[in-house]
């Protein structure tokens, strides 16, 4: 127990790096500590009363025949519940709490009790509903739904060793296999998910159908006809094979890339990690947000084409960064590639993070780059727009919403975080992600290696791994340095080694116990451009330290329109440790120009030359993106304006 | 006959400008001419094989129990017939053609055949689903469609002087009167519509309960319970006359404070006009593109918030830039405000004429500022996206789009053209367009005075205006100087008068026959800026010259890619006439700094400094806006980088 991995490539046989499971990775107090603690203690419960107050756990009851009344919400809601389980069980593995324990297995006792004869569950479709199964598999996400059950029961298994979840699982997918095949119904759902689950439930029962049914489903769109109505909405449009863009729905895209590098690894087949290559180099090099967000569309919560990356209307769901984390995970276990790593790292600490308040019970939905207080209502006729929720006095955090499936999918993330920091392969440890604690690594090829790491990074840069146990036999230690990270240093036992930012670096050796490796990862405020044909970005730069990009708020610059606010050659960056705000972080301090705001209030002026008037400067204050709406609601802008004034 | 104005307010007691009707306006050889030929000749001819080839004329065949089958198509297809209709009226009045004339019979007598025996007409709710009449208002445009039968009908017979269509409709207002009001159904239809059709249809019948029926339909929105759900989409998140921002869906809030400012000038109820003056502010003041598109989000094809202008996702609909027009013509006449004056010449030489192909025959739904050849797939999972439609090569005019509201919307606009260019008031005659020909106009306090005018406008800024006839009276002839028109002259008989850009020059005299007035307008190339909120526009200018926004096309620059081009200081942007391009345009020609492509490929890099790395200069040639996608696809930009190179 508590050693189960997330993502459990220990008998795929096409995989480079396996990750160490979070069982065998201690979290010390920091950055992260304090993040999964607030969720652990504070978040999980918040959710769980939100299922509780919005009949999500009652729609259970119902399907068990043990309460009257109607479905409550919306039919895709029993996912949220399975997503809290997945986290919840995770939360187990990390800190046992009887009251926690007792609340899941109370959760587990009743989904059991819903799940029909035959293995099918979905509680909206039961009672009067039963004969409308399956009827609709483009929009109706049953198979979704199971799919987030299956990863539950997986997690759950692994987490606490009972095996009271995982039977209902199975037979769950034992009814899938069955209804589902080259000889019975071909459709696979409108919104993926079954197929990741289906390959991690196979690592685990070991059952090649698992593995099978999963590759069916991928295969299944791009059918002629179409399975899914032939969209891109639905990456139905082609045969994911042959896919070349990452197209339509953001998230879905993700939960759909993620399996093919997963089941690549188990199958081998290099056409289906090709192509979700293909479509990871179409998502992270032309059309992904510099905080690893994803989906520049409210309509259709969709990708944009190359290079559209609007930041006011960005939609960037905080479930795509999520999913984005995952799908970088598989692709960096498939190939040991660092820039899975990187776009990793990118998400986790900007994209994804921004989702979650520090007490972990607010949420965000869509995450855009630039926001205004004023409200702009998104409420379409007949249109669904679950993250377009806008309050009075601009974009800020949730506690629920009325599609729940981002405060849950940043729980189960969190809570599994200590499982997407270390790899093994033969004869090697990875270091992928830096926090601070201890990992106890055995290497496929048999050796066990213990490293003790003290740092605080993401504030500070420097890194120290102490080998505490190391085989007798030579093991190659890699770490990563980050591509942002020009100038790096790395000492083993006081003597120097090559870096190169972007990769791992890797040292070989016979370790001995007490042996010392210094990371130092430069952490100078650094400004970022965009790729030219990013139109939102020109004349623009984001401010980023570390792995981390930053934003000005209007809290912060009382006096100024933040859209008067310009950089500069002037404008001397730099870092300040400020242990009092927002629990702790390190501003930006600096200087900014400050352009008239306009002669005249008019929407459209003659073009009076390429700089803006400068009426003078003014004390400049960024903060991380990921920390922004936490204070006074207000503007806030992670591309500033830059002029050589 | 042919003297009936479009918009009709010779005896509306608040109107500050009566429009002069288009058979007082004798339109000559030039820019306007060419394009009404074009749509009267091939485009009429164009959209009514469409309705024939999607069953939207064989559904009032069936409705009227002639031909078997089921109705084709959408529920809301008949406004495509009606608006063709009007357009035809309109047609007919210009150019008598026996062939249109006996076919827009046809057409009638279809449509009559279809009425029901109490005045509804709708051909989808009728045969099997006559009983789902007014079942859902929100959403089935019912009489959104009887509002478009409406302006058919009372163009038709101040076009034709026949009654044979405005009988039905007459009919179908009674129906609509007796159906709703405060003694019986409560609700406004969710696209309006039906509201402008009544105000004009009261002032062709005198019936002041069509007036009545027109203000009550206003008022139902905003209700408590609301009527549409109450959502911004619908504008009915508000009391129209409490609303202050230009919210939701575009194209059916200029339909709705276009009415509000129309119904004002009958009933002088100040409220009413100063609520769509106010939404007016919102819309053209802090949402409103350069071109005077308006609707800056697909989703919900809706305004976005006060200066969220993106280029490339611009919605910018066809139809909302010609209801745009409608409702500035319909200020403009109450209040004889040049700014109203202004956008109408903006959206019609930009944003509307850019919804149409040189010849008449094929249309933009959306209208972007930026476009890249590369497809950006739209289809959405159950999501109406009917401007979104896009094609290998990028964005293309269409021949005909499923949801059809653009092309017999910008037909009836052409078609009508000549009616919103001179307006009377008591001793006045104003000039609001310049278009060479001729008018003749009766002041409402009696006077007759004619003007032939001559200018090659928007081409060339030289107007002269002489004298045929005139009262012996003095007269104001007021002629607008567009608000761009800085150093803009006037001399009348060779005497210099004063003249301020943006408002009406007045002069005041008794004219004798022969007395020729010169307006000179400056038409040097001028470059417009946005203001500093417009994210998408910052560092950016964009080509002007006389009323016409420029764009770049790429088939103009095969050696750079369009995002390398820089406007600079040195640009010497000069007009040139190219009378073989496009059927006769005015270019401009200049010179742009070449930025380096990128150091590399990569999305985001380190920011190297506020300019960019030049490796040069090019030959720069812009063609106007509206002129667009009509050679070799390829992408389009209208806002241009700008350096102090």
């Amino acid at each position: 127990m508590n050693s189960a991995a997330v993502i459990d490539l220990s008998k795929s046989p096409h995989a480079t790096v396996q990750p160490v499971a979070p069982g065998r990775v201690e979290v010390a107090e920091g950055f992260w500590d304090d993040r999964m603690r607030s969720m652990r203690s504070h978040g999980l419960e918040r959710q769980f009363e939100q299922c509780e107050l919005t009949g999500r756990l009652r729609n259970f009851e119902r399907a068990a025949g043990r309460l009257e009344g109607e479905f409550e919400g919306r039919y895709y809601n029993d996912s949220d519940v399975y997503k809290w389980l997945e986290a919840a069980s995770y939360a187990l593995a990390r800190a046992p709490s009887a009251a926690l324990r007792a609340r899941v297995d109370g959760v587990i006792e009743a989904i059991a009790a819903a799940q029909r004869p035959d293995g099918y569950i979905n509680t909206y479709f039961s009672g009067p509903r039963t004969s409308w199964r399956y009827r609709n598999l483009t929009d109706e996400h049953e198979l979704y739904c199971m799919g987030h059950l299956i990863q539950a029961g997986v997690a759950h298994r692994r987490s606490t060793g009972s095996d009271r979840l995982f039977e209902v699982v199975v037979r769950a997918a034992e009814h899938i296999c069955e209804t589902f095949g080259p000889e019975s119904r071909p459709e696979p759902d409108g919104h993926p998910g079954i197929e990741l689950a289906l390959v991690e439930l196979a690592r685990e029962t070991g059952n090649a159908a698992h593995l099978r049914q999963a590759v069916f489903f991928l295969d299944q769109r791009g059918a002629d006809p179409p399975n899914l109505s032939g969209l891109h909405y639905h990456q139905d449009h082609a045969p994911v094979r042959e896919q070349r863009d990452a197209d339509g729905h953001s998230v879905r895209l993700t939960y759909l890339a993620a399996a093919m590098a997963d089941a690549a690894m188990d199958t081998g087949e290099a056409e289906m990690l090709e192509a979700s290559i293909r479509l990871w180099e179409s998502a992270y090099e032309r059309r992904a947000y510099v905080t690893g967000g994803l989906g520049s569309r409210y309509q259709g919560e969709a990708f944009g084409a190359d290079y559209e990356l609007p930041n006011d209307r960005a939609y960037a769901e905080t479930c795509a960064a999520v999913g984005g984390i995952f799908w970088n995970a598989r692709l960096l276990a498939a190939t040991g590639d660092a820039r899975y790593a990187d776009w990793l790292e990118t998400a986790l600490y900007n994209g994804a993070l921004v989702g979650v308040s520090p007490d972990g019970g607010e949420y965000f939905y869509a995450n855009p780059l630039a926001a205004d207080p004023q409200p702009t209502p998104d409420d379409q006729g007949g249109v669904h727009s679950s993250g377009a929720q806008q309050t009075v006095g601009g974009h800020q955090r949730q506690p629920w919403y009325d599609t729940a499936c981002c405060p849950p999918n940043i729980a189960r993330l969190l809570l599994s975080l200590a499982g997407y920091a270390y790899g093994v392969s033969p004869g090697a440890l990875w270091v992928h992600q830096y926090l601070p604690g201890r990992v106890e690594a055995t290497l496929p090829d048999g050796g066990f290696m213990t490293l003790r790491v003290a740092t605080r990074y993401p504030w500070h840069g420097d890194v120290e791994l102490m080998v505490e146990d190391a085989p007798d036999s030579p093991v190659d230690l890699r770490l990563r340095i980050p591509s942002w990270a020009d100038g790096a240093s790395l000492e083993v036992d006081g003597s120097r080694e090559a870096v190169m930012p972007g990769s791992y670096a890797a040292m070989r050796g016979v370790w001995s116990a007490g042996t010392t490796v210094r990371l130092r990862l430069p952490m100078d405020v650094r400004l970022v451009a965009s790729h030219p044909r990013v139109q939102a970005n020109t004349g623009r730069a984001a401010i980023a330290r570390g792995p981390l990009i930053y934003c000005i708020e209007a809290t912060d610059h009382p006096e100024s329109s933040l859209d008067t606010l310009v950089l500069g050659p002037n404008s001397d960056l730099e870092a300040r440790d400020e242990p009092d705000l927002l629990g702790g972080l390190t501003t930006i301090r600096g200087s900014a120009g400050v352009a008239v705001q306009v002669r005249s209030d008019e929407l459209y002026a003659r073009f009076e030359g390429g700089k803006p008037e400068l009426t003078g400067s003014t004390a400049l204050t960024a903060i991380p993106y990921f920390a922004w709406a936490n204070r006074t609601p207000g503007a806030m802008r992670v591309w500033i304006p830059y002029v050589d004034y």
